[in-house]
């Protein structure tokens, strides 16, 4: 068994109401901070899963992003492959 | 002016609780999948700078992931550039 360290990146679709980036948005000016523009805010979730190869564990982060992680009604989701760890028993530190 | 496109990934420090990440193992019976462990989730926000250049640029990221997107007594963040646009007045769509 291998463990594999991913990151699923679930960010607001396109269009869809981001109240949080507007709340960043508002906020520029007390710091004083110009030319920010577009925030968009979203979710990060790592995790380390334990399977035979690469294809098998981003199967499982596929499932886990489309069915636990994000909404897809107004949510996109990009996995990264953070890295792997060979052994037959291994954890990667949160 | 050049519009850069940048990622901030805010996540809990190790060793500091973190109850959705909890929550997300907790739900992992319920869907029938084993061999997930370690996770945590954060937060992933994107944002469009326009500056000179892209130290410039990067200098506002790093205040702004400091004072206003991430906790630092309880979270860490990591900064990423995702692309740049050059022209003297251009919008990265959200």
């Amino acid at each position: 068994m291998t463990s594999f360290r991913f990151a699923v990146n679930v960010t607001p679709k396109p269009g869809i109401l981001d109240p949080q980036g507007r709340a960043v948005e508002g906020s520029l000016g007390h710091l004083g901070i110009e030319g920010v523009t577009a925030v968009r805010v979203g979710r990060r979730i790592e995790l380390t899963v334990a399977a035979a190869d690469e294809a098998a564990a981003r199967a499982v982060v596929e499932r886990l992003a489309g069915e636990l992680l994000s909404n897809p009604l107004i949510e996109a989701y990009a996995i990264e492959l953070l890295g792997a760890a060979s052994s037959t028993r291994s954890e990667v530190p949160a």
